[in-house]
């Protein structure tokens, strides 16, 4: 078995040939329902594959996504506990970020900076090989986090690192740089006849 | 507060308004990458809230999903070692359903009928809360499960049962059912260019 340019190969569980460890940028955006569910799943995956897993959500409130983080927290902490799976270490822009103790109060803009900062040092760290940027598309929108230094630093990050990216109105230019896009479709949604958000289901 | 036609409110967390338990047919389909992961995602939500789940897919291969599947075992082993989350129940068509302990060159045709009606069992029964049919859109669009039978099943279920089904070519009459519909669209994908599936994002 030969290596490709340095890169060792790997040959997990024996089922696969020798797979070359590439780093993919992800993107699931659209307006339908299913963007982030779609990030938190694939992000078992890298659970069960002993990954260490970053997730960074960039959304003002607290409160969102307290079912993935819960059951995320879980699999850290089973990580912890008997070995099987990765770490998780999960940050929310609307806690104000755990490294900043930052106030809820506090300027969005600034928060979701902070935010993308902190990521970036991860990725020339290389300290995680999955990151997902939960409604990042956001603060790119915005303007709140400049999209050529977003590109940059994906490009001159060292492999092997994932990273997803979700969130409606993803910039043109990071989807012209991502390896693979997702547009969720709303074909049917149950607000549509009226219905309201369900425990388990919306949150 | 009161009650709507018989149904009694909840009020989870204190944050929402009183919310009618309804029950939802949710569909992920489409071309695009994230159908499943989509499902799998949602299940974390399902799993927090306390809520049974049943995971039943409908594919040929045991070894399909398989880092999802150690995932929801480890968060199944968390609930029963420190009663968060809730209890999850898997099953593989490719591995023979376990209930059935049939072998694994068994005709896919009887073998998907058969994980059909152990859905429509635990469905009349109201067993779990949630349950994903992961690909069960193949059996369906093959005609080995018969599309009339399952929508008159989904109709006469007692709720709150919600049912999510992903998969390519889910037949016209499931989606005019269903309450929610996301499609998944390829928008770009790095097999396109030759690259090869990566451990932890593909499996």
């Amino acid at each position: 078995m030969t290596g490709h340019q340095g890169v060792p190969p790997v040959n997990p569980g024996g089922t696969q040939r020798e797979v070359r460890l590439e780093h993919r940028l992800l993107v699931f955006t659209g307006e339908g329902k299913g963007k982030s569910t779609a990030a938190f799943g694939m992000g078992l995956r890298a659970w069960a594959q002993g990954w260490s897993t970053g997730v960074f959500q960039f959304v003002k409130s607290a409160k969102w996504r307290t079912g993935e983080a819960a059951a995320y927290a879980a699999l850290d902490e089973a990580h912890r506990a008997t070995g099987q799976g990765g770490p998780v270490e999960w940050h929310t822009m609307g806690a104000g970020w755990t490294w900043l103790r930052a106030t809820a109060d506090a300027d969005p803009a600034a928060l979701a900076r902070a935010g993308w900062e902190k990521v970036a040092a991860q990725l020339a760290e290389g300290v995680h090989r999955l990151y997902i940027l939960d409604e990042f598309s956001y603060p790119l929108a915005r303007g709140w986090v400049d999209v050529g230094e977003v590109l940059d630093v994906l490009a001159r990050r060292p492999a092997p690192q994932h990273v997803v990216i979700t969130g409606r109105g993803v910039p043109p230019a990071v989807l012209d740089a991502a390896d693979l896009v997702t547009e969720m479709t709303k074909v049917a949604h149950p607000f549509d006849r009226g219905a309201k958000g369900q425990p388990g289901i919306e949150w």
